[in-house]
């Protein structure tokens, strides 16, 4: 992020305010102010609340900063929509945003517009402002983030309604096939002293960065992600029995929930599988990628399959050495068997914005590439996504690597 | 209930349907489909639900009971709307009833009049059927009782939000005062071997009969509720610190919760007494009475004052006996010391419709009276309210007793 | 209780206190230190906090009360062995108990030692002390219903061994037969208006009064308390998959733990019924009286066979009317419909000994009889022995009863 | 361990087996069988089994591998005393080790002397068996192992004891101290291609290896372990109440436990720091390494002081190149900020004894070096200790570093 202005001195923003802002507007279209209010759990958001929530993140981060800052739409607004900003202080309780039928979704449409014109209003007073191009930017990307997130978690919340809704008849999930190469195809990737990590030359979250040298070995990256056939061969061979396929804590979490499948499957009557999708429910294309995994699940399918999950390093430095491997982005997030860990000489930004990232990393697992439902322009080969190993209801999957 | 045939029998529907059906609505005046899927906790369901549900009640034991029954609306409101009728079939979880944005408010709504216009013309079509006058009575008794629950609900769903929205200007609380009386002040009632449970002669759920006799020693019963002033002086003589005060379980609820008094109030920085109403958060209006306290601080207040509470039938053996008694009916619901359970003789009445009342008789204490959130007509001093001792969320409070 | 110094006064006390004393060492013959030290669940006490519990309630109540008390053994036993009175202060958590390796078993005897020896000496100086005697009198009541506790509490305590170790080679549940006479065979006990509580000629504790007046029904009493056999015929009739058998409650008890049979029975490889007893893993004796079952248990037998269970009212009217009955007391403790609530004018006594039943009076039903592990003198018919629905660990069974 | 063979071809076991397995008596001594039974929480086992599990461990991975096995001492110590070896087939539950009062502890012991009886046999007649060796050497490492482990569990079973018993008068806590050296004092560490893990040429766990390559940049690490005082000075300057300095989890955790000092930190009335040790409660020496601090504990000090952790290649590096470094070994395990995940090219042991280690790696941290605990001869600059970021319980501190 520090290195933002830079890149904004060079000429302004990369996106379009108005266009990323307007496809917010476009995945809540078909949809009533009921569905935008859906919290299934303490992790997945009502998709009003992602609307407000970026829009509060403009005002804050980018709008009170200002030297002469506009009136404060709703000062109420600052408690219910902050997420985690502990340097702002006082937040609502993550789980009980379900709870807020005041503000309407009409009055948090209302608020997006006001910001909306102020902020429009001050890029173009301020042109050649670098330092708030740089929060902009910064703010796009995380509507973007949060574009991704009201699908996954929209998906979540329909899916606990027995009348399994539809958003849309063409869902994301039906854009991608994970392609012909056999399962077992794998691409030699040379190793030695590599560099991985973001460059200067464009957005990146502080994550990413610094960019710097890792020692590999060389090793073997699968040309494909699994897919879906891969894994009902893996469940027809007792994959979800077999404690000696699966990490402690991965076998822990079979037993108390008796999985038996990835989220979001089920057999019918003739034991053919079906999947619940943004269109509904719908049969499993076995040629599409594996989907809504977790970390357990991906590392138990690697070591029944005789290969194990990549590093972050090997996927980032694989990415750019092979950047054709099919379905590296747009796909499914791939995990790997990294973990969520500062990269040396790390440095949150100063203030409040600085508790985007540095402060979550314990306890989470790092995925790679993008997923079908992540936004144009949203990928990029040294993307940090990350999530606890349980965590099922994100667009996750696989791809295998072996040493060589 | 099985009383209920004579009765209609005798000349048709004591309430007049289409005004029963019609305060439902009355009540969500005002509301956005927002409001009415508002789940707070599991105990407490969504505004649109009990208007789903209670015409479900209609469908499911009026007309599909009907010789030629019309054809079902929906089948899955058959389960979505099914409350714990186990004879009935699968049920939606009562848990996951706020994640239920479709059917919508408006799909509810037409659900409604459809069935009112079956149900109508099914009374136009069959005057003098006292069977189904029997039904379509309890069936208005359930919808009666489930728009007090809906005032209950939504006060607790709107306490959830920090900004605390009204429901209307007025609201029903403001409505009752626990009046003059000394907190002193009690009537003798003689005892003897009386009689209590429902008469024949008119409308009762199955629980509150059989008629039958007790015996019962002479008696004090408090001529008021208590009052918020009064229970002030609970608190502030230490009340919700003093464990000699309390009943062993109530100790542990105190504790647990860190309980320093009744639901709904809170201090503000002068350390007045504010309380969260329907309206919105209002001043304490010490001459009210005491509302939102569980039986366990009902016992123990009493306890703290030198009384107990009455038994339940101390209680109706009063009320007949002393009807004037201020506040009996349409202040608080009143905690009595009796648990809920069978009157001697009594049987619930066959098929599904008999899971009313007899399978919770367990694990729960009678409340006695009304409050100003029951409907007008929905009071007797047979009538068995009850819930568990922990629960506060309804308008609950209490009248002492003492032996003579 | 205040009944005991009239009794105390008529010649000291009516138990050998050496006698029943020596009886709590008699249960713990054969057993290791660590035996004696187990704690499987909160509910149920290590066998030497009972020893040292029982000898505490002298030193406190009886010893420290003294005009010139002697010198407190371990002040911290004070703390350590406590049980629930608040008034004496601070307390030990119960869940704890199994984590005091010291004082060790060793200790805790020769602290039962030394307060025996001053309590003798007490008794010996002061023979005709009529608050004494019922001071001494209601401590060893108490002794005794901790020496059923004991082995109620380490049959639970070893059934979590998966050795499934032995108390004794013979148990006291093999004792017991629910005899000859037919499930259906009941005696008909006539109503009218009833006295039901203790006589003030006989030590009783403060729960079992006063004696009051009750208004019954006639109605029929089951001959004999329910047997295995018969319970073997509810289960194979699906009695644990009918929800239409169960109490709300009891349903969801019921899928929560998955229960099939009560507790301590398992089946062998060929089907036939085992239960653990403290003779270790046993046949299952079809004759013996059913034991081990919750109210919910209790409640949905009885429904299953047509019948229901007697109020406390009924059994004790029965008892003194037909004290001929089979099994009424000495084979299981029999739940009953009533829950354990005051008597009408019931007072605690003053002080911390009162805390000792009233404040227990909520969320529990009564029992009425005593089991096969009840000290033999420490049985009558107006002894209310209580326990929450689910309690299973206890030596409770049932016996049915039918309206006229 | 695959290195094993080649060491033990060369002549014999590094460690004399009598000797280690004495240790493990040695620590007991003085305990009473109550004591070897307690276990305070699922993670902490008692230490009777410790004792019977190490015993097991020999003759399940080594006796019965034999080409002619000796009769297996107890076929039901084959459940009871496996941990975690999902390959021997089923295991008691690890929360309930502390309801086994059998087998006695004069059993287990007994269990010992049979067992080491017969591997001494074995190890006579079989001087040369590398294999045999290479086992052997496992099992008395393992041992090891749970001799710390010991030491760490009673000190967790007698903190929950109010009378905070002492297990010997000279504790292991009070040998060490953390030097003279500033807080702010650090080494510089240069950088490059360094290398990882084990060397072939002695005794190493499976997952110190294989040795591999890694860069580093050059960095800081401090000369000694943080102490008690500078830790005091954390506390003092509201580290506890700071969430800047906390990790998001780390604050969950704080907050939800009112954290405020280290595991058995106590302020005694005058506001003076005591601390639970196995010599009992004791004065908080302010010069020894703070201990009993978790990895959320360690971050936040770390960043408070303008420092970080070091990573395990660091700590690891830094170690070999300045072995005189202060409190590197038998003061404090430290904290690093790795994740425990396999190094490039790991392979887990083929069968049982694989799943030593590999399972295990997921959601812990990698602590570094050795305590006053460890037993001599157990540590080495490649050794990888591990546990998830919340426990407290080990003897875990923390070492700072910076970036140059």
């Amino acid at each position: 992020m520090n290195r933002l202005a830079q890149q904004a001195a060079s000429g302004g923003l990369p996106f379009d305010y108005a266009q990323v802002r307007a496809r917010s507007l476009e995945l809540i279209r078909g949809l009533s102010a009921e569905d935008c209010q859906l919290q299934s759990m303490a992790d997945a958001s009502p998709l009003k609340w992602h609307l407000a929530h970026t829009t509060w993140f403009f005002e804050t981060f980018v709008l009170a900063a200002l030297p002469q800052p506009p009136k404060v739409i709703d000062p109420s607004y600052t408690v219910l929509f902050n997420s985690y900003y502990v340097g702002i202080g006082e937040r609502h309780l993550r789980a009980e945003r379900g709870l807020l039928s005041r503000p309407t979704l009409e009055e948090v449409l209302s608020y997006r517009k006001q910001i909306d014109q102020q902020l429009q209003q001050v890029l173009a007073d301020t042109p050649q402002d670098s330092a708030l191009a740089s929060l902009v930017t910064l703010g796009l990307q995380h509507e973007q983030q949060h574009q991704e997130l009201m699908l996954t978690d929209l998906k979540h919340h329909f899916s606990c309604n027995p009348l399994q809704p539809a958003w849309r008849a063409a869902a994301p999930e039906q854009a991608c096939a994970a392609g012909i190469a056999q399962a077992s195809a794998y691409r030699a990737i040379p190793g030695g002293l590599c560099e991985i990590g973001a460059y200067d030359d464009g957005f990146s979250y502080d994550n990413e960065g610094p960019r710097h040298r890792v020692w590999l070995e060389p090793f073997l990256l699968g040309e494909r992600n699994v897919s879906n056939g891969d894994f009902i061969a893996f469940i027809a061979d007792g994959g979800y029995q077999r404690p000696e396929l699966w990490l402690s804590d991965g076998w822990e979490w079979v037993s108390q929930r008796q999985a038996q499948a990835p989220l979001y499957w089920q057999q019918d009557a003739d034991q053919h599988w079906l999947a619940f999708t943004l269109a509904g429910l719908q049969p499993l294309n076995r040629d599409a990628p594996v989907c809504h995994i977790n970390l357990y699940e991906a590392d138990a399918y690697a070591r029944w399959a005789g290969a194990r999950l990549p590093t972050e390093a090997e996927w980032e430095h694989a990415a750019r050495a092979e950047p054709n491997l099919a379905g590296l982005f747009g796909e499914v997030w791939q995990w790997t068997n990294s973990a969520y860990l500062p990269y040396p000489g790390y440095q949150p930004a100063a203030g409040a914005v600085g508790e985007y990232n540095g402060k979550f990393m314990i306890n989470q697992m790092v995925l790679r590439g993008s997923s079908c439902a992540t936004p144009a322009g949203h990928s990029r080969p040294s993307y940090r996504n990350f999530f606890p190993p349980a965590a099922q209801w994100q667009f996750s999957g696989l791809r295998l690597a072996r040493n060589l």
